[in-house]
Order: C-alpha cells, then structure tokens, then sequence
C-alpha cells in the first residue's frame, strides 16, 4: 500500500522542528515506518541547492529562485518522496510545495499562476495527504528566532514579508481545506501537542 | 536602440570558441559595441548552477537538470542580457536556449513541449535574433575533445547521446529559419569563417 505523505509549513519561528519531533513520536508508537525530509534539500543536490538559496551573500530575481526551489524539489521528489511512497513508507516533509507559495508567492510577490505553472511541471497531480500549517502572529516568530541563531537569506527578511508570507499561508489553507489543517501555534506546547494529534487521527484511521 | 542579440550553439567539439573570437573581432571592426555570455554561467549564481551542472560525480533527473538551466538562464536574462541589450549593446552568448531543446530535449529525452513550458516561463517570447548553428559530425566533434581535456559531465556522455542532441538541433535550425542560420563546421576554418561573416551580414546591414 502506498505510504501517507505530511508536510509541515510555517514562518521560521512557528515551531516547526518541535513539533516535528513530536509527529515522528506518534507515528513510531503506531509502528509507522517512515522517513523524515525536508526542502528546500533532501537530496545531496537540493541540499548544495539549499545552500545557495539560504546564503545572504548570494542575491537573485524571485523567479530564479522559484525555480531553484522547484529543482531542488524534482529531484527531492525522485530520490526521495516517490520511492518511499511507492515502498509504502510515510514521508514526512519539512515543508513542500505551500511554501514555495507562501515565500516566492506571497512574500516575494510572484504570481500564483506562475507558481502554479511549475507546481504542474513538476508534481504533476501529487498532493500531501495532510499538511500541518503551525500559524503564529509575525512578532512572536520574530522573537523566538533572533534568540536562537544567526539570520539566514529568508530570515533576514523584514516583518511586512513575513505578514505576506503568513496571509498566502492562510489563503491556501482556506484554499485546501481537505487537506490542510491550520494549527495555532501560539498556544501552549500541550495544546500544541493536542492539535497535532488530533490532526493525525484522521490518516492512522485509515491506515 | 535596442542592441541584436546572437547565439552560438552546437555539440561540444563544434569549434565554437574559436568562431567566437572571430565574431567579435568582425563586431570590433564595425565598431560594435557588445558583450560576450556564456550557458550555463554567466552570473555569479549561474557559474555556481555551471559548476553543478557540469560536474561528473554529481547525478540528477533530466528534469532536475532543465528546471536548474532554466534558473540559471532567468538570472542571466535578468543580470546580463536583458540589461545589456536595452542599453543598446549587442550580446553574444556562448549557448541559450536551443541548447536546452538540444541537450535536455535531444539528448536526455525530455519531452520538447515541456521545455517549451519553461522557455516561455522564462523570457517570455524573447529571442536570439540570429543564432549560428555550427554543426559537425559526432565522429569528428568527438576525436577533438578527446585530444583536448578532461570530459565534463556533459562531455562524457555516449555517441548516441550526441548523436540526438545533432539532430535535435538540426530539427531546429528547419523549424526556426529566419533566426537560425547553420554552419558546416567540417569545413576548413576559413570557409566557417566566411560563413560566420556571411550570416553576420545581414545583422550588421541594418544596424
């Protein structure tokens, strides 16, 4: 049987890894078999990729890296995604396409159509089963990031992108509602945790 | 004014470094002014995109490969060519698009509608306004690069891939004919320099 695929979208500072962490959790204690990726990388190609696209000293048009980002994402697709899927493995992927929406889209301003474009180049008809979108107000974010580390390429980016990249989030997940699942982040980590949980629930039933 | 706009294609072998120089030393003498490009490069991030592309121990799928020469191609349109020909000069790039159509198209079997996809993603319906096609038999293209260096990843490629990326060409130079001008790169060098003069001419008259 064909394995489930989950990505997981947010701004950087929404919680992502945390709850990462906390999803692989449940899933193992369902005796789950499943790989965990992420974009852009994945591959050893996406990651030199990755490099490029999160290095400050390197600027580019929006478009080039749309299509750097989508790339990367091919090859992640072949290397990674399908033949885990096909395999019957779980792919759980630290963001996927909704981010190339989100950032090139609604923070860099690139038409969706566009984005569009690519996305059907690429992917084809392939959609993750369940998306987790940790939203989370751009001040919080904000804080919790200049704590941890040194900015890279999309971190350094001022607050009104990050306020565009949230409400293109938001937009898909009214766009997608069967498959995406929009989860406040601002709680508390427990009822964070809960909301995870809940959200699975549907794909272990049916599993 | 607006500056012209030539490209240079052809199988690895086909002698187009050496035409090269000859084309511009013909633009110098009519007091051109222009710039020289080259495919995959041509900017800081596209040398970097070159530098992957064209290394032996890296593998990627032929869609990987097209989606990272068009991201190259978008920031070398955006960097170098685009500027350059509204300020009136004329380029001269070392490889554009066709070669896509040639290499990832002929060569690695990527369907040419899918190319076409990105071609007008990303520049629209920009282009060269004449290209020189030196074209040459595999036999003898391959006996020259084998005496000269060590083969890219590209270079290392079987017979039969050139063959296709010949004839993908070849197809194109029928199915653009006003842009596209092929020259027999099997004849003697003054004779392809007499032709790369002659294709020249009619650029050059209406400037």
């Amino acid at each position: 049987m064909q394995g489930k695929f989950i990505t997981l979208e947010g701004i950087d500072g929404a919680g992502k890894t945390t709850q990462l962490a906390w999803l692989t959790e449940i899933l193992k204690n369902h005796g789950i078999d499943f790989v965990v990726t992420r974009e852009p990388g994945g591959t050893a190609l996406g990651e030199k990729l990755r490099l490029l696209l999160l290095d400050r000293s390197i600027s580019m048009h929006p478009e080039t890296e749309a299509l750097l980002m989508f790339a990367a994402r091919r090859e992640h697709l072949d290397q990674v995604i399908l033949p885990a899927l096909a395999e019957g493995q779980w792919v759980v992927s630290d963001r996927f396409t909704d981010a190339s929406f989100a950032y090139q889209g609604g923070g860099r301003k690139l038409e969706y159509s566009k984005l569009a474009v690519l996305e059907q180049w690429v992917q084809a008809d392939l959609q993750p089963d369940l998306t987790l979108y940790f939203d989370i107000p751009v001040e919080i974010a904000q804080q919790r990031i200049n704590q941890i580390k040194h900015a890279d390429r999309f971190e350094q980016e001022q607050f009104d992108f990050f306020q565009r990249v949230r409400q293109a989030y938001l937009q898909r997940v009214k766009q997608f509602p069967d498959r995406m699942y929009k989860i406040d982040s601002s709680q508390s980590l427990v009822e964070v945790k809960s909301a995870v949980e809940k959200a699975l629930r549907v794909l272990l039933k049916h599993d």
